[in-house]
C-alpha cells in the first residue's frame, strides 16, 4: 500500500474500495437502460445503515437542475441527517420543469422506501444529457436493483456507474492513523468530459467512518474542496448539476473534534486532490495536466484569481499543447485579470526553469522549458512580487483540436 | 456607392479611402524590413498637416508595450493635440524594458525630425512578436521613407502596413451630410489573429474631417468604442499593444457641438463596427461570426455581461462551429455569468428561432436553428425576462481546431 503524504507532512495510507472503503457505507450500482450501451451501469445506490450527518456543496450556476433543488431541500430538511445518495448517469435532469421535479422526487422517495427510510434522508444526483427527462419506469427499477445488490465492495462499480464521457473511473481511499484510533477517507467522482449533448458536470461524493457533526463536516468539507475540487478548471465552464457530497458514519469511532480535526482535513485534501487531478487527466481532450501555481501575492484570493486567469487562457492551453514555451502569454494573463501587480517584479517559471523577470524574457531557456511542456505533468509558477508567502494553485487541462472535435460535432 | 444606415437610422454613404478619406490626412506606408517577408509592408505613418485635437483608448493589460506607455504621456504633454501616428507591424516592442522605451521614443523623434513637428506631438504603436527588441537602423529608414511618401491615398497601403496574421486589410469610411454640411469618418484596423509568438492585438485608427475638441472627440471615441471594438471578442484575451487612436482634422469646416455631435457619434459607430465586425471574422481559424443579443436585462451592464460570458464560452462557441444549436450551453453560461435572473423567464432564440422559455427545450425547433448555424452570419437573442428595452450585443466567431492547431503550433 502506498504512502499518500499530506501538505503537513501527516502519514497517511492508499486503500483500496473507493466510496466503501470507510467502515459503515455500502454501494450498489446497476444497469437500468437511461445509458444507451447495454451494459454499461447508470445507477448508483450510496447508503449508510443508518441516517448520517452529511454536507454537500451545489453548483453556483443560476440554472439548477431538479435534483441539485430536491438534495439542497432534503439536506435543510433532514438536518443534515441523510442515509443514502441515489445518482444516476446518462440523463441529468436538468432544464426539465415541473416534470424534472417530481422525477427527482419520485427517485428520494423509491429509495427510501427500499431502505426503509424517509424521503428527506436521501439526496439526489444526475447526469448526462440536459433537457430530456428521465424514463422513471427504468429508474425505479434499477433503484430497488441497485439497493437490493448493496455491498460493502461495491464502491468501485459505483465510480464505474456515475462516469458519463469519463474516459476512466476514479475513486481513492486514504487510512488515517490518529493517537485516537483509526479512520478512512474514501472518494468517487465524475468529470469534466462533457456530456453530450451539454456541458461538464463535476460530481464527487465523500465518506468517512470518523465521527463528524454535521456543521463540522460542511466546515472541513468547504475547506478541503477549495484547494482541490473548486481549484481545477477544464474551460471555465460550471455545469447546472455540480455537486459534491460528504457522508460521516462514524463507525471507526474516532470523533473529530479540536485535537482531530486536521487529520480529517488532510484526509479530505488528499483524496479530494487525487480525485479532482484526474477529473482534470480526464477532461476532454486533455493530453497533459497543467499546475499553474501563484506565489508572492497580497491575498490568496489574488493568487487564486491570476492562475485561474492563466488556467482558462485558451492561448495558454493552446501553448502549452504544443510545448510552445511562450512565457508571453502566461504574462499577458495575468496582466489582464485584474490584480495589481509591478510587471518588473514579475516572474514566470515552466517546469522550474525561469523564462521571464524584470519585465525581459529569458528566450535562452526556451529550449529547456520545452522539454518539460513535451511531458504529461506541466508546472507552471508566477511569482507577483508583491507580497509574502501567499501561494494558490490551479490544475487545469491543454487544449487540444480534440476539444473541438468532441464539442463541436452534431448532436444528432 | 453604398448607403451605410446608422442606429438612428441616419443616412450616411460609403466611401473609399479609410483613414485618409477624410480631408487633412495623409498616409505613407513601406516595407523596411521588420517582417519576414521581402515585400509585405510593415511601417505607416498617418498625419495630418498641422497639430490636430486626437483621443485614445489603450489597452487595460498590466503588462503595457512600450509604445502604449509611450502614447500615453505624449498625448498627456501635447494637450491632445497631434502632428502623426507612426505604427509599425512585426514586432510588438513589448516586454523589452527600458531598451523598449528608449525606441519606441525614438520612433516619435525620427517621424516629428521628417515632419518637424514636436516629438510629443507624435503617437506610437506597434504589432508583431513580443519579448523582441526592434531593428531600429531599419525602422528609422522606414520612417524617413514612410514620410516621403505621405499622399492622400495611401489609406488602403496603411491598412495593409498594420497587418500581422490578419487574413485580409479592414479599412472603412463614411460620409455624413449634416444642415451644416459635409464630413468624413474614416478608419482602419487590424485584428486579433494571434501574433507569433504572442497574443492578439488589437490596433484601430478613426480619423475625421469634422473640428472636434479633444474632449468631446475622447468622448465620442469612448461612447462608439464602446459597443463595437469593446463589444467583440475572439478568446477573451486582452493584449500588451491594444490601442485604439482617433484624430480629427476639422479640414470640412464642420464644428462638432450640440447639433452635430449625435451625427459624429453615429459615424463613428458605423465605421467601428464594421471594422471590429471584420476583425471578428477576420479570427484565428473563425469560420462564422456570431452576434449574442441580450435583451430584457435590468441594465445594460448585465446585459452586456451575459452576453460577454455567452461569447466567451468554449462550449458554445465550439457547438456553433458544429451547426449544434447547443440551447443548454447559452443557457449555462447566462447561468454562471454572475448576473441575477429567473431562469424560467429566460428565452434564447438562435437565428430568430425559439429554443427555450419557461425553463424548458424546444427541441421540436432544432433542425430550423441548425440550417441558421450552417451560415457565416450567426444571430443567438437571449432575453433575460428581467426588465425592460434594456439590451447589449457582443460580437465573437467560432472556436474551429484550426485555431489550437495556429496557435498550439511550436514557435522555433
Amino acid at each position: 500500500m502506498a504512502e499518500v503524504r499530506s501538505l503537513e507532512n501527516r502519514v497517511m495510507t492508499a486503500v483500496d474500495g473507493g466510496v466503501t472503503a470507510p467502515g459503515g457505507f455500502t454501494a450498489g450500482a446497476v444497469h437500468c437502460g437511461i445509458k444507451p450501451s447495454p451494459t454499461a451501469l447508470d445507477l448508483a445506490v450510496l447508503a449508510a445503515e443508518a441516517p448520517v450527518p452529511a454536507a454537500a456543496l451545489f453548483t453556483t450556476n443560476l440554472a439548477q437542475a431538479a435534483p441539485v433543488l430536491v438534495s439542497r431541500e432534503h439536506l435543510a430538511r433532514s438536518h443534515g441527517q441523510v442515509r443514502a445518495i441515489v445518482v444516476n448517469s446518462g440523463c441529468a435532469n436538468a432544464c426539465t420543469g415541473a416534470q424534472g421535479l417530481a422525477d427527482a422526487e419520485r427517485m428520494a422517495r423509491e429509495t427510501a422506501a427500499a431502505l426503509g427510510c424517509a424521503s428527506d434522508e436521501v439526496l439526489v444526483a444526475s447526469t448526462g444529457v440536459i433537457g430530456v427527462a428521465l424514463r422513471m419506469d427504468r429508474v425505479v427499477s434499477g433503484i430497488r436493483a441497485a439497493v437490493a445488490r448493496l455491498s460493502p465492495q461495491a464502491g468501485a462499480e459505483a465510480a464505474r456507474a456515475i462516469m458519463t464521457t469519463d474516459p476512466f473511473p476514479k475513486d481513492r481511499a486514504v487510512a488515517v492513523e490518529t493517537r485516537r484510533g483509526r479512520f478512512v477517507v474514501g472518494g468517487m467522482a465524475k468529470g469534466s468530459g462533457m456530456i453530450e449533448p451539454n456541458m461538464a458536470t463535476m460530481i464527487g461524493f465523500l465518506t468517512t467512518d470518523a465521527a463528524v457533526p454535521p456543521a463540522l463536516l460542511r466546515r472541513a468539507l468547504e475547506l478541503s474542496a477549495r484547494d482541490t475540487f473548486n481549484a481545477i478548471t477544464v474551460d471555465g465552464e460550471c455545469s447546472t448539476n455540480d455537486s459534491l457530497f460528504a457522508l460521516a458514519s462514524g463507525a471507526s469511532g474516532v470523533v473529530i473534534d479540536e485535537e482531530t480535526y486536521p487529520a480529517l482535513v488532510d484526509a479530505l485534501l488528499a483524496v479530494s486532490r487525487e480525485l479532482a487531478v484526474a477529473i482534470v487527466r480526464g477532461g476532454e481532450g486533455a493530453t497533459k495536466v497543467i499546475a499553474v501555481t501563484v506565489t508572492g501575492a497580497r491575498t490568496v484570493d489574488d493568487a487564486r484569481q491570476v492562475a485561474r486567469t492563466i488556467a482558462n487562457s485558451p492561448l495558454v492551453k493552446t501553448a502549452v499543447h504544443g510545448a510552445d514555451p511562450n512565457w508571453g502569454r502566461i504574462v499577458a494573463a495575468a496582466g489582464r485579470s485584474g490584480v495589481a501587480f509591478d510587471i518588473n517584479r514579475l516572474t514566470v517559471h515552466v517546469g522550474g526553469t525561469l523564462l521571464f523577470e524584470h519585465g525581459l524574457p529569458h528566450d535562452d531557456a526556451a529550449a529547456v522549458a520545452a522539454e518539460h511542456l513535451q511531458g504529461k505533468n506541466i508546472q507552471v509558477d508566477v511569482n507577483l512580487g508583491a507580497g509574502g508567502g501567499v501561494s494558490a494553485t490551479i490544475w487545469t487541462c491543454d487544449l487540444s483540436a480534440e476539444y473541438v472535435r468532441i464539442n463541436g460535432e452534431y448532436r444528432t
